[in-house]
């Protein structure tokens, strides 16, 4: 391990500390203002969901694009902690027997089975909408016009036409495997969508000018892409043991992935093309850049 | 029936009419801006779950309490469509065999049923994450400030400490029934917090004094309740037949009711003096009242 990606590593423990600490006061008993109560289960069913020790990439991706360009730190805090709440939720459905139907998650049992189905459902249901809660609220320094369009870009990466259209297009997947188009369209919704907005929050949190933001988001499409290629090179290589979860799977189900279309040797040359893509991307903003090109290079070799 | 109330299912009917033209703009095929494509199958099944031809009592509330107030006619137009994506959501999720697992609902197969349950989990997730995309977005015509305040209270309404805490709640009820006391909060949280919500969001949609903003966030709680007791007794007293739904299955079920632990003619006169708190709020607003006060007595007196 290079000292940059040491470094790293450092830094996204860190910035998972502080985001965990603050979902853990949003996941309070207490209910906020307008608020009637938060029933116990309920709230515990979602905590179990986002509470559990995750790596917090797209948090930091938050909280690293916004140091970029100079945005307020409590605020990308706050966008960071909304953003996981819309990953966390995401699992949690996607973990339900109708769905993907884990047992297992992080090597925990997932919130259906600790809790149960219907509750699985809700505690999903409760974290997607709370994260909109804590993106508007005014907790969240910055202006109403900002929190507004955070709202808007974190809806249409999560909705329709973004993560939930991505998993539908991935359980269409089963039935009628997708040529690589329809792969690449797929993993860009169901993975890459929040990814994207992750990095291109930042500059939305700053107010940054639209080159940056376009580099931003740009970059997050990249690192999104790598991501994927990653986990499909991972499921094919790895064993349970290292990962945690179910391998194979994919594979298994006759889902394809663009590894799977265009064998090992072409990812890793493709993973390598993309972080190049990403550094570059990042190169204007010189010694600031690096812990997002240390991310890049993180995501693209990561082993688990 | 009276001519106020013969008038009112007029105007009711027409502001069902206007939401759901805004309802069928909104879930058309094309992608917003920033999405990545709308996955036909999802977006069918998000349609059927959504232009269901309901009665649109919540959308109608928050036309005529922004009317009341000198709102903005197309942001009320626009909250009122979000808001009934999330009272859509809930009942999508609901009707989920893991819930109330109910294959009916206006005598159509509910989306797990037209669909499969995945798709219906998606659905109910993807039309959520919309109504934050519209209420939040510039084509709402209200400054960013009133947006971010819409989607907040609006996410309070509708999460763990409102509706989805509310169906928490019961769930919870069936296994271990509560009393008098929780079952006012569950009702509160599991259909009130929305329909206060509807009557509150006409003052926030036209920036109404805190006096306004009060009064019709009392006259929601008031017919909130209304509503409740209302459903209850026709869970008692109708058939099948005219509700289109299986009833008695509260009773059937042991969840307590407000309606089962008083009896039937506590409930006639609860309502009574509710419809009268209800136009007693708005007498203030003298002859620009009324529509709302005939709201009152529909939602007290309904019969499906």
């Amino acid at each position: 391990m290079t000292e940059p990606d040491r470094l790293f590593l450092a830094d996204l423990a860190r910035a998972a500390q502080a985001v965990e600490a603050c979902l853990d006061g949003l996941l309070s008993p207490e209910p906020g203002a307008d608020e009637i109560a938060r029933p116990s289960r309920l709230l515990a069913a979602m905590r179990h969901g986002v509470l559990n020790g995750g790596k917090r990439l797209r948090p930091y991706l938050v909280l690293e694009s916004a140091r970029l360009c100079g945005g307020d730190r409590q605020a990308a805090l706050r966008i960071a902690a909304a953003l996981e709440c819309i990953h966390c939720y995401s699992l949690v459905h996607d973990d339900l027997p109708a769905m993907d139907d884990d047992d297992l998650r992080r090597g925990q049992p997932t919130v259906h089975i600790a809790f149960d189905e219907a509750t699985a459902i809700l505690a999903g249901d409760s974290l997607l909408t709370l994260a909109f809660d804590i993106a508007a609220a005014p907790e969240t320094p910055l202006s109403g016009e900002s929190r507004a369009a955070l709202v808007v870009a974190l809806a249409r990466a999560a909705g329709i036409g973004g993560m939930a259209g991505g998993q539908a297009l991935d359980l269409a997947a089963e039935l009628s495997p997708p040529d690589e188009a329809g792969i690449v369209t797929l993993q860009a919704m169901k993975t890459g969508a929040l990814i994207r907005f992750a990095c291109e929050a930042g500059a939305l949190i700053a107010g940054a000018d639209a080159a940056t933001q376009a580099s931003l988001r740009r970059y997050g499409e990249v690192i999104g892409r790598a991501f994927q290629i990653a986990d499909d090179l991972l499921d094919i290589t790895s064993d349970a043991a290292s990962l945690g979860k179910a391998t194979g799977k994919d594979e298994g189900r006759g889902k394809g992935t663009l590894v799977g279309l265009r064998g090992i040797d072409w990812a890793r040359e493709e993973l390598g093309r993309l972080v190049a893509e990403a550094e570059d991307l990042l190169s204007p903003f010189a010694e600031k850049g690096e812990t997002l090109k240390a991310a890049a290079r993180f995501v693209a070799n990561r082993k688990n």
